[in-house]
Order: C-alpha cells, then sequence, then structure tokens
C-alpha cells in the first residue's frame, strides 16, 4: 500500500434490486450462518421502481468503518454486518490503478477501513425487503471494491449472511436459493432460473398497506415458528420440495397458471405457519383478506387464473397479473375498491410505473371516482377509502449493477464522507 | 295404537347446551355419516345462557313432519334431518300412557309425524354453535318422546350425523368426541371426560366480534380444507392425538397452564389450516386478532396463563379465565378497549351472567368510560369502540335436560302447533 498518498479515496457505487418470494423462506437451521429450512423462489423486482443505492469506499484516511443509510448514520457493529465484512475482507484481491497511483495488496485490505452510504428509493419501513436490496448491495459493492474473483452465487453466500433473502438480489428475473447441506452454508446460496427477459409479460403491482399494528419482525418471527410450529417441519420438508419442482416447471414453461396456483398457496401457507406459531403472528390484517378474497373471486370468475398474490411478513399485497392488459384493470379495480384519501394527490398514490395507469385511463381522482364497480364483485360493492396507503407498479427486474457515473455516488470522492 | 283417540297430542319439551370445542374438529373422513379426521374435546356451555329448546309432538291428527325455529317454519328435507328422524324411529320402542290412553307401539313409530318446535336463548346467526345445540336436542328430545333405550353416547352418535359438534352437546362438563374406526360411524360418539362440577373455578366470556363479511359455512369450509389443504392431515394425523391425550390430562388435574396453552395453540392451527386450504378461508378479523394479541401479551406479563381464547368459525373471542377474580379483570379491560357504541345499553352489552359486571364495579356506560387503561398495555392504549357486537358471561355448564313443566312448551298441547 502506498503509504505516502494517504489522502486517496477508491469507490464504487452499486444498485441492487429488492425481490419477492413466490415459494416463501419461513426458518433457520442454522441461525448464525443463515442457513434455511427449505429452498425458496423469488422474482427480482424493477430497479428502477424498487432498489438500493450503496456507493462503498476505502481510504488510508479513514479510521473507523462507518456506514450512512438513508443520510443517517447507523451502527455496523451488528453481527449480520460483521459477518458480511469479514467474509469479504478474507478474499479480497490485489488491486492496481497506476494512473491514481493506488496500489492495494491482498494483505493491507484488513487494515483499510470502509465508509458506506446506501439510499432505498422506497420507504424503508414498509416492508418491501429493503433488507434483502441492502445487503445484496453492500455484498456487491464491496466485492467490486476488493476485486473479489468470486461469481455472482458465491456473493449471494456471503449476501446471505447479512440478511437471508438478500442472496436472491443478486440475480434479476426468477432466483432460487438453495438451501444447500453443508454445515458451514458454502452451497446454500442463489442461482438465476431465468433472467428478467423471459417471462416479460408480468406486471407486478404493490398494494403498500396501510397499518397501526406493530409488527413482529421477520428474524424473531421466524424464530419463534421453528421453536413453536408443530406445522413448520411438515411445510420444509413434506411439502416445500414438491412446490419448489413446481414452480421452476412453471416459470419455465411460463404457464402463468401454475405459477399464480403455487403462488398463492405458498403465500398462504407461509401465514398459516405463522399462525400456528405460539403467540401467534398476524402479518395480514382484513385489508390483505379483502385483496385476496377479490382476486380469488376475480380468477375463479375467468376460470385461470389472472392474478397471483404473495404476501412477506406484514400486511402489504405483491400482485403479479399476467400481462399488462390484466395488470390494467386489476389497477381500475383496486383503485375502485381501495380510493385514496380525499388529501392524497393520485400522482403520489400510484407510484413507479405510471404508464399502467395511463393505459387505464386515469389521469386525475376525477376518473378514480368515475371507475364503475367491477362486474364480478358481490353487491353493494363496498368501498375501502385510506386502507391502502399506495400502490406501486413495476415488473421483474435486472440484477445488481455497477453504476459508473459518478454523479451517482453517494460519498463525496474527496472525502469520502455522504454527499 | 289407539286410532279412535285420533286427536290426542304426546309431547315432550328439553333444553340443550351449545358447547365449545377447546381441541378443534375440522375435517370429515365422510361425509354423509359425518365421521372426523381426529378426535376432539370440548367445554359444555352454562345453559342458563345460552341453549337451544326444543318441544316434539307425536300425533295422529299430524299429517306432515314439520318444524319450526325461532317461530319460523323450516323445512325438514334436508338430509341431516331425514337422517336423524329415520335413527330415531328405527330405535323407538313401546310406549302407554294409561292415564291418557295413550298407546303406541313400536312399530307404529313409523307411521306417526312429529312437530317440532326450537328456540335458542342467543342469536342463531352469530356462530355460536347453535346448529350444535339446535339437533342436540332434537335427537335427545325425540328419543325421549319415542321411548328409546339407548344412552347419551349412543343418542350422541345419532346427533352427529345432523351436525358433528352436535354429538358433544349430549353431555355436561367437558366432553370427548372419539372419531371412531368403524365404517358405519357406530364408535364415533361423545363420551364426558368430567361434569360441570369438576372443574367450576373457570368463567367464560364470549366477545360476539361485529362483522361484515360474508363467513364460509363450516361444512363447505372443511370440505375445501380436506381437499386443498397440504397441512390438515398432518395435524389430523399427528398434532392432534397427542393434544388430545395432554387435553385429557390438564382436564383431569385442573391444570390451567397446559389447558390454556392447548387450547390456544389448537384454536390457531385450525385457523392456520383453514389459512392453508385454497382459496384461503379467513374466519378471524383484526378484532379477533386484536382480541388474542391482548390475552397473549398479559398471560405473559403474568409469567402463566390466565385466560384461555379459542374462535370457532367465525370471528367470536370465547376466553375461558382461570377463575372469577381473573374473569373479572378481563371483563374490565375488554369493556376499555371495546366500549359500545354510545347509543348501546350496558344490558344489552353483557349478557348472560351480570354478576361479573357488578364484581367488576360496572354499574353502567359512566363506570365504563372511566376504566383505567391496564397496565400491561403498550402505550397508547387505543379504544376500539364497537368492533365488538356485545358480550356474554358464561361458564361450564349442565348437558341437556327434560323440562316437565309444561308451560315451557312451545306447542300447544292440544292442538301440537306452535304457541
Amino acid at each position: 500500500m502506498a503509504e505516502e498518498t494517504g489522502n486517496w479515496v477508491l469507490m464504487v457505487t452499486a444498485q441492487t434490486p429488492t425481490n419477492i418470494a413466490v415459494i416463501k423462506y419461513w426458518g433457520k437451521r442454522d441461525e448464525t450462518l443463515i442457513l434455511p429450512v427449505n429452498d425458496s423462489i423469488s422474482v427480482t423486482l424493477d430497479p428502477d421502481h424498487l432498489c438500493t443505492t450503496t456507493t462503498v469506499a476505502v481510504s488510508p484516511s479513514f479510521v473507523n468503518d462507518r456506514m450512512w443509510l438513508n443520510d443517517k448514520e447507523i451502527s455496523l457493529s451488528g453481527r449480520r454486518f460483521q459477518n458480511c465484512l469479514r467474509e469479504i475482507r478474507n478474499r479480497a484481491c490485489d488491486f492496481e490503478d497506476k494512473q491514481k497511483g493506488i496500489k492495494i495488496e491482498k494483505k493491507d485490505w484488513e487494515k483499510l477501513h470502509v465508509h458506506i452510504a446506501s439510499y432505498n428509493n422506497f420507504p424503508t419501513a414498509a416492508g418491501l425487503a429493503s433488507s434483502a436490496a441492502g445487503f445484496a448491495c453492500l455484498v456487491f459493492s464491496l466485492a467490486k471494491l476488493m476485486n473479489l474473483r468470486e461469481d455472482q452465487s458465491q456473493l449471494s453466500a456471503i449476501a446471505r449472511q447479512g440478511s437471508g433473502s438478500a442472496c436472491r438480489s443478486l440475480f434479476g428475473g426468477f432466483v432460487k436459493w438453495i438451501m444447500g447441506k453443508d454445515e458451514k452454508g458454502s452451497d446454500s446460496l442463489a442461482v438465476q432460473l431465468a433472467d428478467e427477459e423471459h417471462w416479460n409479460d408480468l406486471v407486478i403491482i404493490i398494494a403498500v398497506v396501510s397499518s397501526r399494528q406493530k409488527e413482529t419482525s421477520s428474524t424473531s418471527g421466524m424464530r419463534e415458528s421453528v421453536e413453536t410450529s408443530l406445522l413448520l417441519q411438515h411445510r420444509a420438508k413434506e411439502v416445500v420440495p414438491k412446490r419448489i419442482v413446481q414452480m421452476e416447471k412453471a416459470i419455465k414453461n411460463r404457464d402463468f397458471s401454475s405459477f399464480a396456483q403455487l403462488a398463492c398457496a405458498d403465500s398462504n401457507q407461509f401465514h398459516a405457519v405463522c399462525l400456528d406459531t405460539s403467540p401467534p403472528i398476524f402479518y395480514m390484517n382484513d385489508t390483505s383478506h379483502r385483496i385476496i378474497s377479490y382476486v380469488e373471486k376475480w380468477n375463479r370468475s375467468e376460470g385461470s387464473p389472472q392474478v397471483a398474490y404473495t404476501f412477506d411478513a406484514g400486511p402489504n399485497a405483491v400482485m403479479i397479473a399476467r400481462n399488462r392488459k390484466v395488470a390494467t384493470q386489476l389497477l381500475q379495480r383496486l383503485l375502485f375498491f381501495f380510493p385514496p384519501n380525499s388529501d392524497t394527490d393520485l400522482n403520489s398514490y400510484v407510484l413507479g410505473d405510471k404508464s399502467i395507469l395511463h393505459d387505464a385511463g386515469i389521469e386525475g381522482m376525477k376518473d378514480v371516482e368515475e371507475l364503475p364497480p367491477p362486474e364480478i364483485n358481490t353487491a353493494p360493492a363496498q368501498k375501502y377509502q385510506g386502507d391502502v396507503s399506495y400502490f406501486i407498479c413495476t415488473r421483474p427486474g435486472r440484477g445488481p449493477v455497477l453504476l459508473s457515473d459518478e454523479s451517482k455516488a453517494l460519498l463525496n470522492p474527496e472525502t469520502g464522507m455522504p454527499k
């Protein structure tokens, strides 16, 4: 290491997507290494609408490892951060930038402190898998910075130690987290089943549901389920392995009926296991139930599934429409049942890909008020104003990317401090 | 049969309790005979507060079998009614009342029509097991009328064919429905585990929860669970048999901690199986969840269970307090969180054993308004006015009884028509 040039800052910025599981991860067989009790499968969401951007930097001038999340400094002392940092430093390789006169040898990385700045383009606390995108981005960007030779799957096994579902955010499209057999977790990693172009008809609408309930964190929730649910092991050993095979096939064949049937059933079974936990865990609320009942009714009335739904550890509904036409109808129907509060602007009520709104012929609140009741609803069509905070329209998306444009960096290239 | 005396009416009136399962019945192995996939255990509720009264009559003057429920004539053509009537007529015995000059031989019963009038002292549609009390009372009163020699367990196997859980209403106290092995159902019947005096500390408070949702009937719900839930068979075969043994022991030893832990876990698991059904069935709503969360928090804060909860196929909470002191506290806390709407009179908001209200020092709405927030609640203590329709205070109660007082009969002794 060129000790004399103590004022340089080496920096990498990356963007990583979030993901939503369609075959759920619920339960660890090893709490420290974050090894799951079953495989899981997810869809990566378009980072244009939901992603984490992270800038990581090293400099001989840094005196501590430090991190800022959404402009606020947070502690890196947690085991999960420490595990990721240690695993990456262990694999760091020689690096040289002759132009800048920077040379870092493998052994030097141990002594260099990092600065990390991370930003979510969506509300962190809304239950939208921010920790998945966050840890994936942390690991991906640090791996680039420290010149790791590991492939994406090997990196996913590191991200897994930050947050289990983070390993699935290392790829775009459709991703499987293989639970693995190794006690040390070396084979518990993510692989891509298909990229985001494979099935690009799909449109995803997320309903961020208003909730006054304090929720059980997924970490403690799944620990309690493993300890107390008498159904969890049966699910993990007998039910999920078959569903994984069926889901892989459904994705490969773009078989929406099977995809939807499996995704809905598996989401419901995950919440059933939560309910079978002692004390029981309720992530879904009456609004979640209403959305499910409506989608189920619609699917039955059409004779085949048009929309799949899945819920993570919270009341938010993630709905996957088989194509754009169905998504347009879905958005109309959702806006009919769940209109915004009167003081809410449509522009801040439907986020993400607003072209779906346009296709639905909705330009303003007047169009929402004039939406006709969906034909298939049971009369009278009740409305639940204010029960949804906002909607996000998105689609399956790409995996992590490096952002070479320095203006996108979250740290100052001179000081290594947040901009 | 004394054909010439065609104007006599022979009549029996009985009162039968309802019951609440603490190890749940969910799923039939035979739809027609109503044979369950597992044993279940229930507590019989005091008929003073929740019961069905039924008068049955025969007369040579009756030209059809007819039935009135809550003063309204209903059809007896359904399979369940027909099965019960047929099974009882098959077992009818010689009868003679010398005083009235009535003599009916075994073979005559076939030709005699019955009139049946039934009345619930609680709202029929409120999800309070009205069909259990109803079919139990129908079978019990007809058996007395037709002079059957069968014991209560044998009668329970007939009531079972009207409504599964009805078989458990043939006894007071604590009752087990043994699933049986016989294909024909002869050994699928109820037995008493302990009478109502065995554990008379227990106090039961029912919260009848307001609901706008149309609910899935338990008959179709359990059929759909059997057909689609991948967890139901595991529950029935692996989980329930062990719980039955533990619950019998808990009841025998009046071990409230085990009783409560088992009852709560089994209620939650039954609802988990409902959620694992396709399409999913939601019986509990946000109010039900709030009651569970509150009771769980209370039990944890006390270090041992004070209150058990259990929910049937609807949002109503049945809470079992370990003793009267706890019940008094429970009622105060429930009234704090769920005060009645301002136009509701306290007297119609707390039904059943009103002495608990008195013990709680609550004489009027002013006392409800002045209730302090429970110490163990997380601040701020939110109130949910109007989310509960009313409460019923009751206790474990006796089995079916005959009412000899003719003024209690629901049919006119001269005409055999509703009074």
